[in-house]
C-alpha cells in the first residue's frame, strides 16, 4: 500500500489530475475497460482490507451517535462490494463516449468541419457519506477518458480512503496513470473549498448530496458545476384520473424508496375527484402508514392529517410523510408546482390526453410523466447503463446523466490552405 | 413611444421576463417568424429615431475622449440598421431548435420516453458598447422561444434604448408579450450584480464583451454562465509547413480583421522552418504593417522585432501585433500552448498528417485547425445561420453557439400506470 498518492496538497493533486487526463484521453477503448476489469477484480481482492476501514467509520459514526439510516448508507458489505466491481464490469460493457463524430460537413471552400466528441478532462466529485460514489464516479470518469478528484464525506473517511489505495495499487497494471484518480484525504474544509476556484485545472464540479453541500458548491464555485439533484417531486391527480393507476402510481412513487430524490412528495389533487375517492384513497394511505400533511380542504378528508405549513410544501420528506394540496384545476396544479417544485420530475395522472399535452407543456422540470411513477427518473431505470447524477440544472445536461455527460466536443478542421 | 416598459425595477422585470417567457414557448415556429419579421419591418421604419439616439451616444462619447475604434463600434448608421432588420428575417428562416425529438425509445414494460428540445426559459445578455447585440441576442432568443433581459453597456444606453422602445412598439403587434424583452435602463452597476444572482427567474446569464466583464460575470453569478470569447490564438508552423499556405494563413488570422477573438495573436514557429523561411516572412511582416514581439531565437531573425515579454504571451494584442515563439518540436508547441491559450481557436500548418493529428488530439480548444485559418470559428462561416456567441467553455456548448445553445430538454414519459 505503499504506492498511494494520498496527498494533502490539493493544488499539486489538481495539476497531476490534469496531466494524467490528457494520457487517459488518448487511451483506446479497450484499454479503458481493461482496466476497469482490473479495477473490479482488486476490489474483489480486498474486500477484507475494505470491510475493516469501513468498521473505523462505523464505529466512529457510532460513537457520534449517527442516526441508523445514516449508517446504513455508511456500511459496506462482501455483497456491496462484489456489487461495486461488477458496476465496473458493467461500465466497461458500454459504449465507449468519446472520440464519436458528432456531425460534420464541408464547406463551398472545400474545409472539412468534424464535430468530435471529448473528454472534458478532470472530475471534481464532491458527495457525502456514501462510499459506493469512489467506485462508481472513478469508473465513469474513467470510461469517458477522464482523470477524477475525489471529495468524500468526512465520515466515510477510512472506507474512501481504503478503497483508492486499492484503486490506485490496481492501477499499476494497466495504461491509466495513477494520477488520474486524486483523493482529497483530509477533512479540512479548506481544501473543498480550494477545488471550488481551481479553473485552470479542474473542468467540472460534481456535487452529490443534501441541500447544503450542492448549494455550497453553486454557491461558491468558479469551476463550472454540473448541478445535481434534490427532488420535490408532485403527482397531480386530475379529475380525469384512473383511480387504480392514482393509487398505485401514488403508493410506489412515496414507498418504493422514500429517501431517494425522485420518490413523491407532493400530491396535488383535483377537488371533484377526491370527492369521490377519498375513502379509497385514506385506505390507501393508512395501509401505507403514510402520514398526511393537508391543505384545509384536504384535513376534511383525512381525519388523522395535520395541516401543512409552507415547510411542508417546499421541503422533501425523504420518509413516508406526504403533502396533499387540493385544487380546482389544472391551472392551480402548475402554479403550486412552479412555486415549489425543483425542476426533477412531476406526473399528472388523466385519461385525458389533451389536459396531459397542458401538463407536459407548460411544467418546466427534467422528467414529466403521464400516468406513470416518477421512480423511473433513473439512469438504470431508463436504460441509461449507469448514471454519475441527475441533473437538476438545464444547461449542459438535464435529467439523469449516463456516460455523454462526461464528454464536450472539438470542433477539428481541415483544409489545405483556406483563409477568409 | 408611451407603450414601453423600461423600468429600473430588475427583480419585476425579470419576474415578467419569465411569466413572459412561458408564453413564448407555446407559440409555433410560424407564430415566432412572423414576429421577428414585424420587428425587422418596424425597426427599418424607425431608423431616423434610432439614429437620434444614438448621436446622444456618440457626442457623450466624444466628450468623454473615447478612443475612435470604440466610437467606430458604438456607430450606427442607416445601413447598419438595414443589416440589424436583414439579420432578425435571416434567422427567421432558420429551423425551429425546440419541439424536436432528440430520441424516443420505450421499455420492457411499455413507458414511452421521449427526450425533446425545449426553451431554456429567461436568457440575461450582458454586454458591452455594440448595440447590434440589442437586436441579434432579441432575434435568436425570440426564434428559441425564450425571454431575453438585455444590460447592455453604459456608454450605448440611448442607442439601445430606443432599439428596444422601436422592438416594444412592434411586439404588439405580434403573439410575443411585449414582456419577453426586457431592457435594464440603468447605468447602475447594482443592477448588474442583482441579475447574478436571480437563480429563480433567470435561467442562463451570456456575457459578451472583455475579460474583465466575462469574469465578473463567471466570478460571481450563481446563475449559470455560457463563458463566451476571450480567444488568445495561436498558428504553429511545423518545420514540414508549405510555406505559401502558412504566409497566407498568417496574414489572413493576423490582419483580416485583428480585433475580433479568432484572430492569430502569436505564431509558434518550428526554428528549422524560420532558418530557411526568415527572409519571405520578414518580408511580409513588413508588408502588412505586423509588428513583431519575439523570443531571444526569433529577434535574431528579425530586425524590427522588440523583446516579448510575459504579457505579450498571455493577452490578446487584437492590433497588428504579432507574438513569436520558436520551438524545437511539436511538444514545445503544444506545451506554449496550454500555458497561455484560451481553448478558443488554435491551428498547425504542416504538411504532415500524422503531425497534424498529434496536434489536434492533445490540444485542448473548441475549434483546431489543419492547414487553414483561425478566422473561421464563426457561427456565419461555419453555416450556422446565426450566433449568439463562441463558448470558451466546456459545458453546454463550445465553440460557436447557434440557436440549440439556446435550448435545453425535457424527458416526456407517457405510460398506462407503470410502477417502478
Amino acid at each position: 500500500m505503499n504506492v498511494t498518492k494520498v496527498q494533502t496538497n490539493v493544488e499539486a493533486q489538481a495539476i497531476a489530475a490534469k496531466k494524467a487526463a490528457k494520457k487517459v484521453s488518448l487511451l483506446s477503448n479497450e484499454e479503458k475497460n481493461e482496466a476497469l476489469h482490473i479495477l473490479a477484480d482488486t476490489l474483489e481482492k480486498n474486500i477484507q482490507v475494505i470491510l475493516n476501514a469501513n468498521e473505523k467509520d462505523l464505529q466512529a459514526g457510532r460513537e457520534k451517535g449517527y442516526e441508523e439510516a445514516y449508517l446504513d448508507r455508511l456500511a459496506l458489505s462482501k455483497e456491496r462490494i462484489t456489487d461495486f466491481a461488477e458496476g465496473l464490469r458493467q461500465v466497461a460493457e458500454l459504449e465507449d463516449p468519446t472520440g464519436k463524430i458528432l456531425s460534420n460537413w464541408t464547406l463551398d471552400n472545400g474545409l472539412l468541419v468534424e464535430k468530435v466528441s471529448v473528454p472534458l478532462g478532470v472530475i471534481g466529485m464532491i458527495y457525502e457519506a456514501r462510499p459506493n460514489v469512489t467506485v462508481d464516479a472513478t469508473g465513469l470518469a474513467l470510461k469517458s477518458g477522464n482523470a477524477i478528484i475525489l471529495k468524500g464525506g468526512s465520515s466515510a473517511l477510512s472506507s474512501n480512503k481504503a478503497i483508492v489505495e486499492v484503486m490506485h495499487e490496481a492501477l499499476i497494471e494497466t495504461k491509466i496513470p495513477q494520477e488520474a484518480v486524486q483523493f482529497i484525504a483530509t477533512t479540512d474544509r479548506v481544501a473543498t473549498q480550494q477545488l471550488f476556484t481551481m479553473k485552470e485545472h479542474i473542468d467540472v464540479l460534481i456535487p452529490r448530496g443534501g441541500g447544503s453541500l450542492i448549494n455550497a458548491v453553486v454557491n461558491n464555485a468558479t469551476v463550472p458545476v454540473l448541478e445535481t439533484g434534490v427532488g420535490n417531486c408532485h403527482l397531480y391527480i386530475d379529475v380525469e384520473a384512473d383511480v387504480e393507476k392514482a393509487l398505485n402510481i401514488l403508493v410506489n412513487a412515496k414507498t418504493d424508496r422514500p429517501a431517494v430524490c425522485n420518490a413523491l412528495e407532493t400530491a396535488i389533487i383535483h377537488k371533484e375527484w377526491l370527492d369521490k375517492n377519498s375513502v379509497a384513497l385514506n385506505a390507501t394511505f393508512k395501509k401505507h402508514n403514510i402520514t398526511v400533511h393537508g391543505d384545509e380542504t384536504a384535513l376534511r378528508y383525512f381525519p388523522n392529517a395535520v395541516l401543512a405549513t409552507e415547510e411542508d410544501w417546499a421541503n422533501e420528506y425523504l420518509s413516508l410523510d406526504i403533502a396533499v394540496k387540493t385544487v380546482a384545476n389544472i391551472e392551480e396544479a402548475i402554479d403550486h408546482i412552479e412555486t415549489y417544485g425543483t425542476k426533477h420530475s412531476e406526473a399528472i395522472i388523466t385519461e385525458n390526453k389533451d389536459t396531459a399535452k397542458v401538463f407536459m407543456s407548460l411544467v418546466d422540470a427534467s422528467a414529466l410523466y403521464h400516468n406513470a411513477s416518477t421512480r423511473f427518473t433513473d439512469g438504470g431505470a431508463l436504460g441509461f447503463g449507469a448514471e454519475i447524477g441527475i441533473s437538476t440544472q438545464k444547461l449542459h445536461a438535464r435529467g439523469p446523466m449516463g456516460l455523454p455527460a462526461l464528454t464536450t466536443v472539438k470542433f477539428l478542421m481541415s483544409g489545405n490552405g483556406q483563409i477568409r
